[in-house]
């Protein structure tokens, strides 16, 4: 038994097996002890990863036993042959571990457009096989090893009780936009030692993504590649009733929100975090449409970065932002601050405020767009230089 | 009569009235000899700035005598009381040149929420009264006075020859985006001396605004004083036939697509303008709105900036953008070189396409997304760390 934070019912490995040129760690590793239930929410993209397109046929399940991740190699637009070797990783790690081919799910993220070096892909397969744990140290490593340009490692741990029996939600992820080189992707796998069916895993994991990071705007670039896994070992025999299931799923929320805000906080020279929260607005969707189009403006961005407190840019995304909105209820709160007002500005210390700004990693902007009951909230990075130099000095 | 190369019947000043701190022409002003013939297109943002209003009440028209533009102050958000000032300038204009009120047109730009200091601007308009001029010199001072922080003037002149009688088309421009301080305004006035119907003046600036200054992406951010004016003295008393009117709405789009162009290239630090022509879409509309995801997409402007033949970020941002498209009947050519082909890449010489790209201002971006009807081209801007800085360090 482990005596780590992890949940129960699984084994963990981080390895380099050679795919990036850099030498860090970048073949990772899940096993479950049994049979794992599993869910998946995959990019929209119509420009699919192979990986992406197995997944998608096998999730949700109730029989996965193991997800194997390499980073460094994209596997996307890759033709035939990259469907065979997204086959061909899973076939291996079927082999390694003794299970079957169909149940293992696989995910890619790095450079597209080129053919996965299978070479090193089996070396590290063998090579994680060999040294799967269930301690925190080989969470981490597999954490580690689904990395590309992130500066940091991503990883969250949260546990509730139901009648003295501990459930835990555990979660690594990589980093998107900001500061990928390529695709922006986002992979993230949500673990549990709960047991739960397979659709209801599915169901569970659409709310949390579609409330955490479906709620990300970092550059506004969908990846081929994006994929959110929820593995469920059911090791604690915790079946989830009604009222339990509510808990874990605030629970499940909160780790995914905390996940999706280390991406966003992630990127090379992001300097804010942005917290967008409209109200007022016809739906929620229109909500969620404004606060998508001030997140990504870079003019919205570049205020953020250089601590501006610029109203106009901000009023105006959300003026053509598409939905309707009502231009003479529209208010704005920025960091506690009200500087807009029924449609006009209030006087305010710029200065202070600035300051204020500076001395914040999360800027909070709220939104009034009219009385209408649409709510959203969304989170987003700011513009810095260092992205444009990143992602403009990066070669194919 | 003048001897240039600005159209017939109109006469024109730019002054500096003070509302610039900086001490630079802040005061532009258009009369016509007689009445102009005047249509307008107009921002679709939601929230409007007071001389939008105004002049969408007044075009089309057929009785249009003066156009007065200021900037350094875009005169938005500033509720009635903005409201009142737009109309008084017009008063002021009107009772400079013993006019109506009704028959002047205003436009502004500059920093927004703040009022119209009002002595500036009489000042300026008594000034530019006393100044008017139909020379190529008065012209481009009224182009210089409508600029902000554009790096320069942005002007084009046409002309068509019609039985041995000459038309003129004359244009200036303000820019967008890439340069603005803060709401990315766009402001353009297309001058003629050709004879229209104010019906066919609109009629003709539409279908010239969607196939040039709708087609500019710089950073997707739509200004609350987005103007563009077509205005026609008719002092040649050249009316346009159906046979004329084809050649000379070629002239017409050509003038807007250069002056348009000429926006997209000053940006700040600007490197590049990237002509995106989408083709094979289901419809025009769809190839649009692919053509608008690239040009807006962070990740391919960065990568145009680092002249990096990066065809996995243009093709996904394809993927992403809305419409259906054909992924395994997708190519792309760049700069004259194949580098992707019917879903899959080709192999080319990265650093030599990287060199042609360094060499060129504008990068041609061909992209084949099906089998479909449907094209669209739109010209976009490059984004470059310059950009980040010149807007985060703008303090509101």
């Amino acid at each position: 038994m482990s005596s780590n934070q992890v949940p129960t019912g699984f084994r963990f490995a981080g390895v380099e097996s050679g795919i990036k040129p850099s030498r860090k760690p970048d073949l990772s590793l899940i096993f479950g002890d049994s049979e794992l239930v599993a869910a998946g929410v995959y990019t929209t993209n119509q420009i699919v990863a192979a990986p992406v397109l197995l997944c998608r046929q096998r999730t949700p399940s109730g029989a996965i036993r193991a997800v194997v991740t390499n980073s460094g190699n994209a596997n996307a637009c890759t033709g035939s042959r990259g469907e065979r070797d997204a086959n061909r990783m899973c076939q291996l790690v079927a082999d390694r571990l003794g299970i079957q081919e169909d149940q293992v799910l696989v995910m890619s993220t790095g450079i597209i457009g080129q053919h996965l070096p299978m070479n090193c892909v089996e070396a590290g397969i063998k090579q994680a096989a060999q040294s799967l744990a269930d301690d925190q140290q080989a969470f981490d490593a597999a954490a580690q090893a689904i990395l590309t340009t992130d500066q940091g490692q991503k990883t969250v741990h949260h546990s509730i009780e139901f009648d003295g029996q501990q459930v835990r939600i555990s979660a690594m992820a990589k980093g998107a936009g900001m500061i990928a080189p390529n695709m922006a992707t986002m992979l993230a796998v949500v673990m549990t030692d709960a047991k739960l069916e397979p659709s209801q895993a599915q169901r569970l994991l659409h709310q949390a993504a579609d409330r955490s990071f479906n709620c990300v705007s970092v550059d506004g670039h969908m990846s081929t590649n994006d994929t959110m896994l929820l593995l469920a070992s059911g090791a604690t025999g915790v079946t989830l009733t009604d009222e339990r299931e509510q808990q874990f799923v605030s629970v499940l929320e909160e780790a995914c929100v905390e996940l999706a805000k280390q991406l966003v906080a992630d990127g090379e020279g992001a300097s804010h975090v942005m917290q967008i929260a409209v109200r007022g607005a016809v739906s929620d969707a229109d909500a969620d449409q404004i606060a998508r189009a001030i997140g990504e403006s870079p003019l919205v961005k570049t205020a953020a970065k250089g601590n501006d407190p610029n109203w106009g840019r901000i009023v105006s995304a959300a003026g053509y932002a598409g939905p309707t909105i009502q231009p003479q209820k529209t208010s704005l709160t920025l960091c506690g601050t009200v500087i807009y007002q029924d449609g006009g500005p209030v006087e305010f210390d710029a200065a202070v405020l600035s300051q204020r700004m500076a001395g914040q990693i999360e800027l909070q902007i709220q939104l009034v767009v009219g009385d209408g009951d649409g709510k959203a909230t969304r989170w987003a990075s700011d513009l810095t230089e260092e992205y444009v130099r990143f992602n403009s000095e990066y070669t194919t």
